[in-house]
């Protein structure tokens, strides 16, 4: 770690009421020390970094001109927040980012009045700024919002939706469309080309020549042909038809990193009386710090990191591979030999391990951007043609197509093949990126069949099973993070569909596990024959269908069952219950215990922690059991002997 | 009914390849004589109708320039596809449309090869032809796909991410945007606004014209400045250029009912070597039927009616209220003392009873469009800034703002009000319209507060208590149809949150139902009187939280348990299995049953025959009743006595 910037200006500001207090001149020395200071944080937390170098500019000139917190300030996922915390009351606490406890890496309602809405999923901004500007406009109460969306962001529906309803906002809403040329990944799809061609096309914009411009365009709507004609000559120089056919004032390009033109144009956008209003400034991902300039991908997210080199804290190298990476090399094997698997990413090629595959065969990846519904029901499509579409999408992120799942690919019983990363815990990411409800989600439906792979060799044997599955929907699920350790697989087995494994014998206790928390009920199982209680340990493998088999001996056999997933409460547990009483293995007693996911909305933390907090740790099996145990016909617990 | 009408062209057409046999001069009569077939069938079925009659046209030119099946054509919804079902093979059918064992109302996979990809849901056309498109590159086989969209489908943020990713389909993918200016109600937002200014800006392309265009267009795609320039002087013409940003060549405006002009434009498309290529149609929802031209809305979905008269079959009037209507009248009442309510809708005014609220409160009712998406996280940002929100959306449909509702709305805690519609079966529209899922996949969110409703006097204290409920989100189902008959209260009553009610007193068997089956279950009660089995009968009102007190001590007290609800797996039943077994009430012994719908999607049918097929009658109830009595403490059913 290097020592903390020198911030003297800075160190003047607790809130944006203290920066208004500054000279417009003032402003470049205090954003360049933010700039250091947003550095010096993420070298010692890691996190998201190149996102919040590119909006230094922007974050401190917002804060300048606008009146926030009453006028409010949503910034789109969140991730390049962390100027705009330092700023607002937040730095005492800033080097806390991502930890237990500590600032989360996104914006949070419960952290700030200056958060108005939280994010962490992309594209939501407008749609939140334009309730709370309807809200205010209804209520007759002053405040403007103000959306700050990136490009990559503008790719989902969910954007287009807002923008083609904004209208009614008038000129209470402000998007400002972020325009970096990147989001996670180099950007996909048809806007992305039509934003690339307004700033190739175009000067930015000078002050002057902003000043002019602005004002002739809120001057007032242009209606006949020819003005129209005269618009479109000017729509060409500037950019801006697409967005002004749905309803927008647009402005722009801009140089997001120029605060003498960003001040003024804020300032007439802010008091202009027409709206809404689009503004679409250009910035550079890590911006001012080189090594991230130099490589805005590698920089999203980082671990914490040397200032001087920018070289990455990455702990000891060699361990066992990522999840992720093991499903994208064995998907890529895969088809090596089935000209008909292709792979399908939302805008998460190197989260999901869609990268490896795509390196091997690039005609049979495809990124579609932010836009989850698109590419589930792309999938979809490419299955109903005879293809073997593998959708590799993140637990949390699947929820964005929940109805391309069920209309599209459930009810048609299409195969279509969904990798589920993240699912469960995921740490730093906290509650919004948790992937606690796909089992749940899923298991609901009709013709589904899901897995969860208990370690990477499974995920292995899971990802060629889901190849090979050609009779209906299929979803495998696998968490954030590396594997377990154990030797992968030389050829892949094809699983049985519906049926689990024995890993362990006992006569006494059984626990049920489905996916990773299969480590923690073996150790339970250790802990418990040194208590004298014989268990099994079984590998459902499948949350649907379940081995009812298998299940069922047990509960036949075994005194206390339990269940272990990561998971929320309607999935395997909830199947293995309801398989109970459908059976009427519960009319003569079944002591059996449902261990999952809580209640509750997990905060960010590590994930030893949050796993801690969730009670799916071999200590709390074993709890669970015993008190199972020490529990009488009469239905309450009995005293510790 | 009229008779049917003199079809003699028409009759030699089985299929497509009969169609491609006719002189273009005798296509206009085909489909004069198709549409007269369309109404005679609308007329005795009942079914869409409007939509149907505005695209006769195009379907004609559609079939008669491409080669189906071969090449992909895809409805979007799927509700005008009646004369497409007429003209490939299913005509001897087309009279059981919507009937058990019949044709459904929508596109099918199982039905026809003629039908791609089924529909139902809007705007996933384009995302499906893109697969099919794809797949077909991929393999080098030959194929177009043609998805026909509506311009309200246009308004959904999906139909957006599948044109910014159609770039990639190159020739294989033709748009057919069928612009009628009507979803089903007004359409709305930008969108809407930019089409209807392109069609009232130009003139529709005649014959000539059009060649010369299509030629043009098709000849290279323009980069440099000066034919940019020149391209969007033509756009201001022609209107298209949203569509060419997003990577598409444009076509249009033409006339939809003008065969002389539909057929040489689709050869010339069928024949170009560019695209994606959209078409721009202009049609009349309802052509060529008067009283449907004159009602378009109206005519949207219709009963069976009276051809020449146009009047409709409502049957006997004066029956209890559709339960909208009471959702919608209650919302309008509880507004007029409470100016913070408001209203959101997407694109399903009337079917949700919003219109009602709307007519009352013009100013806090909004119709986002097909938004989904878009419509819950502005609900989420209109209550974060303190108004109370009610979102008014159908079960099915909600599906499409899943990430919404856990994102913006549940882990922010922010008390959105869901008004779930269509709760459960549907009846003649069939699974993709059934709204199955709602609990599962809202009960295992955190936060969430979830209510059924019995009856519509029901349905009125839940709108009031959920107007009243400012600390979270809340949740409240009901069915499609009308309501019981009952009384509705003059004072809407405050439910207490997480407490159910005893509906009838018994001391062997009780009934724990959740939402509409409570009258059935009242049925089973009396007949398991008869029995001599007293049974308790609870309607729990809340599926989340549980009235945990009551329900452990009905399990205590009674010897049979059975929790009936109109949901799939994971609903109500899997939670008071997880209650139980969390209280350790298995473990002595518990005789409980879940009944909820079947593992399967149900086919369209009469809602009773539904209920019979998927178990929830007054009978299933008293058959899962005896069969559990009989089932012995060894786990085997004993013979009946």
């Amino acid at each position: 770690m290097t020592s903390r910037p020198d911030t003297p200006l800075l160190d003047t500001v607790d809130t944006p009421a203290d920066l208004r207090k500054l000279e417009p001149k003032q402003l470049r020395q205090l954003a360049d020390e933010l700039r250091a200071e947003m550095i010096s944080t993420v070298g010692s937390t890691g996190g998201h970094l190149g996102s919040g170098l590119g909006v230094v500019e922007l974050t401190t000139a917002i804060h300048y001109v606008f009146n926030t917190p009453e006028d409010r300030l949503i910034w789109d996922v969140g991730h390049q927040a962390y100027p705009h915390k330092i700023l607002t009351g937040r730095r005492d606490r800033i080097r806390t980012l991502r930890q237990g406890g500590g600032l989360s890496g996104f914006t949070k309602r419960s952290e700030s009045e200056y958060d108005p809405f939280g994010a962490a999923h992309s594209s939501t901004s407008i749609s939140a700024g334009l309730g709370f500007a309807v809200a205010n406009k209804l209520a007759g109460t002053p405040g403007k919002a103000i959306a700050v969306i990136g490009d990559g962001a503008m790719s989902a529906g969910m954007a287009y939706e807002a923008m083609n309803n904004a209208e009614q906002a008038g000129n209470r809403l402000v998007v400002i469309l972020n325009d970096n040329d990147m989001s996670i990944a180099p950007p996909v799809g048809g806007l992305s080309a039509y934003l690339a061609r307004m700033v190739s096309s175009s000067e930015y914009l000078g002050l002057r020549s902003l000043a002019s411009k602005v004002a002739r365009k809120f001057s007032r709507r242009v209606h006949t042909s020819l003005e129209k004609a005269e618009e479109f000559t000017r729509g060409m120089v500037t950019g801006g038809t697409l967005f002004e056919e749905l309803g927008f004032y647009y402005v722009g390009p801009i140089d997001g990193h120029n605060l003498d033109h960003l001040i003024p144009v804020l300032e007439n956008v802010r008091d202009s009386d027409q709206g809404p209003i689009l503004i679409h400034v250009v910035t550079q991902k890590g911006k001012g710090y080189a090594p991230a300039e130099e490589s805005a991908d590698k920089y999203h997210g980082v671990a914490k990191f040397d200032v001087v080199s920018g070289k990455q804290d990455k702990g000891p190298g060699g361990g066992p591979p990522a999840y992720q990476n093991v499903f994208g090399e064995t998907l890529a094997k895969l088809a090596n030999d089935d000209p008909l698997i292709c792979a399908i990413t939302a805008a998460m090629p190197s989260g999901t391990g869609v990268d490896k595959f795509a390196q091997a065969h690039p005609t049979k990846a495809f990124d579609v951007g932010i836009a989850e519904q698109h590419g589930v029901t792309f999938a979809a499509g490419l299955a109903a043609q005879g293809m073997r579409p593998f959708c590799a999408i993140y637990s949390t992120f699947l929820q964005r197509a929940f109805d391309q799942v069920v209309h599209d690919v459930a009810i048609q019983n299409l195969p279509v093949r969904f990798a589920i990363d993240r699912a469960g815990l995921v740490g730093a990411d906290g509650a919004t990126h948790a992937g606690s409800f796909d089992i749940t989600y899923l298991a609901t439906l009709p013709n589904f069949v899901i897995m969860a792979a208990a370690d990477e060799a499974e995920l292995v044997h899971m990802t060629y099973t889901a190849a090979m599955h050609d009779t209906g929907p299929i979803a495998f699920r696998y968490p954030r993070g590396n594997g377990t350790g154990v030797a992968l697989p030389e050829t892949p087995e094809l699983l049985k569909i519906g049926k689990g494994r024995i890993v362990r014998d006992g006569s006494k206790i059984a626990l049920l596990s489905l996916g990773t928390r299969l480590a923690e009920s073996l150790k339970a199982a250790d802990q418990l024959e040194a208590k004298g209680l014989s268990t099994t340990v079984a590998d459902l493998r499948f949350a649907k269908p379940l081995d009812h088999e298998m299940i069922e001996r047990l509960m036949r056999t075994h005194e206390v069952i339990v269940t272990v997933e990561e998971g929320a409460i309607g999935g395997l547990g909830a199947h293995v219950l309801t398989l109970a009483s459908d059976k009427g293995l519960t009319d003569a007693g079944l002591k059996i215990r449902t261990l999952r996911l809580p209640d509750i909305f997990q905060d960010h933390d590590t994930p030893d922690r949050q796993y801690d907090e969730a009670g799916l740790n071999a200590d709390n099996i074993v709890d669970t059991v015993l008190k199972a145990l020490r529990h009488n016909s009469a239905g309450v617990e009995e005293a510790r002997a």
